[in-house]
């Protein structure tokens, strides 16, 4: 099912609907996803008393509609009697009901089952919010594994054990979900978001979790976003059955809700058909589905039905308009081509060949005469001294007047006719540019969503290629866009007909921000030195072998790039990351809540200057 | 000691003068806050492996530096053999040090004490990134407890016992800090934030570990300023020594960094002198210190020394400017008065009024043309469908041209101003504002920190008056400024000469966005309407009492009132607040890190609908 965050109310009607359809259609039990009721990322609201008892509110409707079926649900359990530093006392828990009333379990202190262990997910913060079974062990004295009973429901007068267990993301999912022996079900509900290669993760999982037990396995996972303001996720659902072989017999489709009959036949381990083969989708086709998804539920979710995109002739922005375009009418998609002495007559063509394969709306909007206005205002407006009576001038630098004309773009030019549009407008960034904040601060970086700020520039011209080949099957982002150098084209060093453009090489800086901040253990400017001088850096990043002794001529030249990058990845990129808008995750290291970043002062270690020291003076040896 | 976050080389460097200062003056022992050498909010700086071994090389600088004397200090202990969730173990750790070796305790698996609990306030996330004493108990056997054995030293041949502990934020305090018996010396080292009324919290805790212990206690806690990306928070220090009674007989003045030497007689309970009256400073005082002191060393953080503040002649741009004016040279300090068609005659002279108060540079920058300029070519350039080739043009509302204005004072004239002038320029907005997102995006809520968002705005007034009467000594914020109604004045509707102003009733509705935000146990629309119907409501949110009868004339004016600002609060205020620049922290609920919030639909529960319904009908029954 699709879970709305923070609505128990809407969630609540999904539920009482799919429980009639599934009575009607002859099931004995139905599974919903963990938190179905009130969802999951929600934040402080779970400190809302009024919140807590409306779940339970509606936790009883659900409850009472489970006449003739075996109803199994995620929702808040909490203990009103029990506090844990001022806060009442918060369980993520499993209910399971049949006629009306809740199956209850008498090793149990309520009449709900609880999550084994917080997740160690740091997007999720489970720990902060929620009491675990680990922890009411603790309290209670017998351990954790003592109090996990199966849950004994009757179907036809017949007795089914049901061992229920939730999906727990990142690492010790083997503590997360000990199957009980003698059950003859096993129940994992999730609230697992989607990233890139995690489908892989779940099903090696839940396939030796089926195959241990000899059991057959329903994994429910629910469909919707959910986000931690900063960091938006989709949720891919993806539930399925496995067989006690391990093998899945039958799933769900990928951000689909789906009300699925299955039969089991508990006689041959649950293997009542044959093994369905798994579809393998490419990496870039799953990340296309998530953004399309996400876009989709975040424009449903903010009541936005318009949209205005910047189009520079480049290819982020033209990623951009033609992935909007999968989610809105063309008559809703407004781009705008923002001209300016530097822009090259080519990325002019290009934003509106766009525009036209595209078939939308499109409008240009030069900045030229706006920009030289405010430069002109700041420069002879004059600045007085108050105390002497002092006038003076302020002299417009041309970095100045760079940041001007991206400011005049977009919190000028884009956020007006957004608003007159009836819309918003898109931040169209990458997650290269955001590591090291190559972007202007109310300008490029600003906008409703950054949709594209979880790709690296290399997966950007990826998603360019499978959104003109597998989505609409023509030419829709310009060819040119897509082989031409990437520029800002905010002056005339950055012109791009003369092949002049962004100093960012992306084939090596897109693996090197990627060790910097996508690594659990995380890399720092001592680990990339030390593999530049031990000769395995293109190794232990990932890029093309060969290609940095390409770029760099000497160690010298390698350094100064290297503290470059750092400098303005710990430093200027984490103010510009802590204004910037919600990011659409796709990974499983989006920036954002979970990327924990704190805007502190740069730092080389000491052991870093020794080595650098070393390497430049081995360097001057050799010569 | 000043504590900068990240940078163990610039705090081993301080720490090894101090010692020096130290020994010079004769001292046995000295001891340095918590997380001395690394800083305490680093985020996912934790997880680099080089940082700590950096960390690790620092400490055993400040070891090899305790010759002839016991040098107490935190630093983060890691454990390379333990991992948890793939993350090397690492311990929040005091290590005792005396003649370059540590102090080895032979109960002790490490050779540094542990911090017992992870503290629970959400600011911190300390459960995250480090390990507490009771989890190794756990894992090892035996309590918590059991572990806690005091450090012994030796003082010119005599053995001292050292009992250590960690100053632990939040609630479950009295658990964390256990006095051992039989120590002649409590150390308790801090990392602690400035809160407002937190100094007598931290008094009475400490007051009553020492007198409980009958021992002397040392209490040692860091200046400087520390960040989780989004809050700032200020460290005031206020380093004390407590005798065996409880009481303090020598502290720090706050927010300054200082080398104190004490003498303790440890016959008396270390009562060597005669208790010092501790100086009550005001809320509203404190809250000042905080805030100049957080400005300067922010400033001094990011390298910034000039800075420009939009002036409208309102209260919070004059509180903003004033307080500017109190950390940087006149010079360094420009106001921009940036008036349109709505701008008031008052409101014009009154930013002049300000600037010559200050003494600063002023320049006086109309956005009239502009904003036309703007406006016309939103709504002149046509746009063109790119399928039907037909053409259309945009309309510009009022309230999009009220928008406009807003973000050509800010991203127009403000950022390019700030850039040619070498600086950067403010957001002025206030904790009220913030909550309700009365700000506009890439406008007034946009500048490089928000220094007055966690004040609501009976605060700034109440600092408007301080400054005035308290730090000038003279009328720097016009009076008017203070008196006019507070008013955006972006339209004729709010014509701050005819009265006409904001929205918000901030006598009211600043206790009721505190009530929503500021409470642990949060408030939700669910329980102000109960507080309305059972007559309570004012002393529940501590507003003035009978306020609330003379604002609604009845329930229903109420109930849309309330529904209005949940709305905007939980809505559009969350979507605001994501892109926000980083607040000033000055209470103990700054929005930020600490708040959790997630961009969810807005939700009134099933309760809450109910009291609505029956209250409105028990209105229409009364009439």
């Amino acid at each position: 099912m699709e879970v709305v965050p923070g609505r128990p109310d809407l969630n609540c009607r999904t539920m009482l609907d799919m429980i009639g359809e599934a009575r009607r259609g002859g099931a004995h039990i139905i599974v919903f996803p963990e938190m179905s009721v009130p969802g999951y990322l929600l934040g402080n609201t779970w400190g809302q008393r009024a919140f807590l008892r409306d779940c339970e509110e509606y936790g009883r409707q659900v409850i009472k509609a489970s006449s003739g079926i075996c109803v199994l649900f995620g929702n808040v359990g909490v203990d009103w009697n029990r506090t844990t530093g001022g806060r009442v006392c918060k369980y993520n828990a499993v209910f399971a009901a049949q006629n009306g009333r809740l199956i209850k379990n008498k090793y149990y202190p309520y009449p709900f089952q609880i999550k084994e262990y917080a997740t160690g997910c740091p997007d999720f913060d489970e720990a902060r919010h929620f009491c675990s079974l680990s922890d009411l062990a603790r309290d209670m004295g017998p351990k954790a594994g003592e109090l996990k009973q199966p849950v004994r429901i009757n179907i036809g007068g017949e007795p089914l054990l049901l061992a229920c267990s939730f999906y727990n993301e990142g690492n010790g999912d083997e503590r997360a979900a000990m199957p009980l022996k003698g059950a003859h079900l096993l129940i994992n509900i999730a609230a697992s978001p989607f990233a890139v290669g995690k489908n892989n993760l779940r099903k090696r999982f839940l396939s030796g979790l089926a195959a241990g037990a000899g059991a057959p396995l329903i994994f429910v996972n629910n469909v919707g976003i959910q986000n931690s303001g900063k960091t938006v996720y989709t949720y891919d659902g993806g539930s399925a059955i496995f067989d006690g072989f391990g093998e899945i017999i039958d799933c769900c489709a990928p951000f689909t809700p789906e009300l699925k009959f299955v039969d089991l036949d508990f006689g041959c381990r649950g293997r009542n058909a044959i093994p369905i083969p798994v579809a393998q989708g490419s990496d870039i086709g799953s990340t296309y589905s998530a953004l399309n998804y996400g876009i989709r539920k975040f424009l449903a979710m903010i009541g936005m039905k318009r949209v205005v995109i910047g189009v520079s002739g480049g290819i982020d922005s033209a990623v951009s308009a033609a992935l909007y375009g999968t989610v809105l009418d063309p008559g809703d998609l407004l781009l705008v081509s923002m001209p300016s002495m530097y822009t090259s007559r080519t990325t002019r063509d290009l934003a509106g060949k766009l525009a036209r394969n595209l078939g939308c709306l499109y409008s240009v909007m030069p900045i030229q005469d706006a920009v030289e206005f405010t430069v002109g205002q700041i420069s002879k407006t004059p600045v007085i001294n108050m105390k002497t009576g002092k006038r003076q001038q302020l002299a417009v630098a041309p970095f100045v007047a760079e940041n001007i004309q991206a400011r005049d773009r977009s919190a000028r030019i884009l956020a007006g006719v957004a608003a007159a549009f009836g819309g918003g407008f898109t931040c169209n960034s990458n997650k290269s540019e955001m590591t090291i904040g190559y972007a202007t601060m109310c300008g490029d970086l600003a906008g409703f969503l950054a949709a594209l700020a979880d790709l690296w520039k290399y997966q950007v011209y990826g998603l360019a290629g499978y959104l003109n080949e597998h989505v609409y099957r023509r030419e829709v982002i310009p060819r040119e866009s897509i082989d031409i150098v990437p520029s800002a084209e905010l002056s005339f060093e950055q012109a791009v007909d003369e092949g002049k453009g962004d100093p960012v090489i992306y084939p090596y800086h897109d693996y090197l921000f990627r060790a910097f901040m996508e690594r659990e253990d995380r890399v720092a400017p001592e680990d990339i030195l030390t593999w530049w001088v031990e000769g395995v850096l293109e190794e232990r990043i990932g890029c093309r072998p060969g290609l940095v002794k390409r770029i760099f001529k000497d160690t010298g030249e390698f350094i100064f790039d290297l503290e470059r990058w750092w400098t303005q990845y710990t430093g200027i990129g984490v103010a510009k990351r802590i204004q910037s808008p919600p990011v659409l995750a796709v990974s499983r290291r989006p920036y954002g809540f979970g990327q924990r970043e704190a805007q502190n002062r740069v730092h080389f270690t000491a052991s870093y200057l020794r080595l650098k020291k070393e390497a430049l003076k081995h360097k001057t040896t050799e010569q």
